[in-house]
């Protein structure tokens, strides 16, 4: 049923600016945003432009919230535990020590509370959050030296970010911030004994087998990790209501992509990882058992510590267990089975 | 940077009938595309509006391909694998025994050859086809008695739909064809033995726990089931390129939003059904494995038949198998342990 055409509309051409954490060369998460302006100018008939800019372009890579915040860009794709120093509960937002997996960390933002609970948290920061992709659980990293017990992570100079940090150094481990382009280098010397970065696809690309060959996995600090994009509540409060809806699918499309974009990218990386040298490890239950040991203090501890963490925490605690138990039982009998056999 | 307002737009305002497979009552397949209207709704400003009609409300549950097809309405959105009879190679759009996880199917269809393939054949129905939500993993359907060999399997009359039933039937099993509204009363009655519809939070509404307790997993035949929006051809190629966009990612919304909901769902509602007296069993490896074999000959047999089939099912395997190693990494080393605990 095609009706005629409607008067003149009143939208405006609107010249944004989006500053991402990520270079151009990560193009997984360097893409995401491109794959959401695509489709958001396409969407408005080309009058909402987005225009990315690259980490350091603008404004360094860990300053993407303060920029929008203030206000110096409109919005940005970034991950929100890169800010735990402003607050811990951030973390919630990408990943977290045993957490939630991709479709579960999903589910809890969509039909749980979790957007609820991150938004009321970013609008202290004046700060509308959407989805912005997930990675999927990502691997564990290079270390030189096998890790055999708990007692091998002691005194391990380890290239890992965040919040787990916390919680391996009670192990003794001495976490360690790097750029990722120095990781390298550090291995090849001994500054560094470990680091951890993302998986095969984004890994691969900084040649890391030929320094420390031992390739574990799980990242068991990161069952997923979920990216987000970023908005001036001010910025987003003026926008026409036909541009917020149109965002916010556009936001939808990068997401589902950037985690479709991983999981097709990652097997065959994982593949040429192994022709090169890369062993791949799985870290021992005796490891596992410390560290989820170390995590579950940690979290206590900053609960105590930040109420608002706590807040958080518990939700998602809740309803991760809850979904543990599900995920459990269909969907990990037919993943051990199936994934065991060649069609 | 505001700029002033636009000229006259000529963008026309479009109703559309949406025809779907599902009931109301069913609101989490029902409800995906009036997640999908109300998104494409508002980003067009009110102007493309999809009014949606359930399962016999314009036409038969079944028949929403054809509807589409010959214009009866401009679009629909069904499970491809119903319309199995027309071609079997419909089935990779929705699940295939012992096939892709629902994250592995989204990166064929985007990042592999999945969606290129079925957009092929669906062109010879003059239908453009879209990602439509996915269900996740199912589990096995409701059981009066135990499965504990394939020999069991010999002569049960199990109410299980499309392709898997031809390998089922090389152990024995009669395939049923029911409506979900009969499934009640013929498990009671013992006209069938056992009955499979979807997972916990849609299985709920049927009561079945109370005629056939014994509840497995994992429906190996649907480790994930993908729906799908259909579009007439030469209704979707005369919409403003605006509307087109606006229409993909009011999918990619609608596509988050289903798995999202089904997962936050199911398992609130798997705790009820075991309360309720619903008794949760595996089907054990010797009843896997005699349905794996019988699947793979069943792929073998159909794409000797089906030229179409053999096409796309290389493919889709080529994929599954290469995700399949990758995700048994990560993934799984992850789930497995963190599964297992509270966190």
């Amino acid at each position: 049923a095609l009706a005629g055409p409607t008067l003149a509309q009143n939208l405006p051409t609107l010249n944004w600016r989006l500053v991402s954490s990520f270079p151009k060369s990560l193009d997984t998460l360097f893409g995401t945003p491109e794959v959401f302006a695509s489709s958001l100018r396409k969407a408005t008939d080309g009058k909402f432009n987005v225009k990315i800019f690259a980490a350091g372009e603008v404004v360094p890579a860990l300053q993407v919230l303060d920029a929008v915040q203030n206000g110096t860009v409109e919005c940005g794709h970034t991950a929100s535990y890169y800010y735990l120093g402003k607050n811990s509960a951030f973390i919630f937002d990408t990943a977290a020590p045993f957490g939630m997996t991709a479709r579960q960390q999903t589910a809890w933002m969509l039909h749980g509370n979790g957007m609820k609970l991150m938004r009321e948290l970013y609008a202290s920061y004046n700060i509308v959050n959407f989805l912005g992709g997930q990675t999927g659980t990502q691997m564990g990293g290079w270390f030189r030296k096998e890790i055999k017990s708990p007692e091998d992570l002691k005194g391990l100079k380890f290239r890992v970010a965040g919040f787990v940090g916390q919680a391996l150094a009670k192990l003794g481990v001495i976490p360690q911030q790097l750029p990722a382009g120095e990781i390298y280098s550090a291995l090849e010397k001994g500054t560094i004994d470990a680091a951890e970065f993302v998986g095969p696809y984004d890994d691969e690309k900084l040649g890391l087998a030929k320094v420390a060959k031992n390739y574990y996995y799980p990242a068991f600090w990161e069952g997923a990790a979920g990216l987000s994009f970023l908005v001036n509540k001010k910025q987003w409060d003026a926008l026409p209501p036909s541009y917020q809806a149109a965002w916010e699918a556009a936001c939808f499309e990068a997401h589902v992509d950037m985690c479709a974009k991983y999981d097709a990218l990652n097997p065959p990386a994982l593949q040429r990882l192994v022709q090169n040298g890369a062993v791949l490890r799985k870290f021992n239950t005796s490891v596992m058992d410390a560290c989820f040991k170390a995590s579950q203090e940690t979290y206590a501890e900053e609960s105590a510590k930040n109420p608002q963490f706590k807040k958080i925490f518990e939700d998602y605690r809740a309803f991760r267990n809850m979904e543990a138990q599900w995920f459990g039982l269909a969907e990990q009998a037919f993943a051990q089975y199936s994934f065991s056999k060649k069609l």
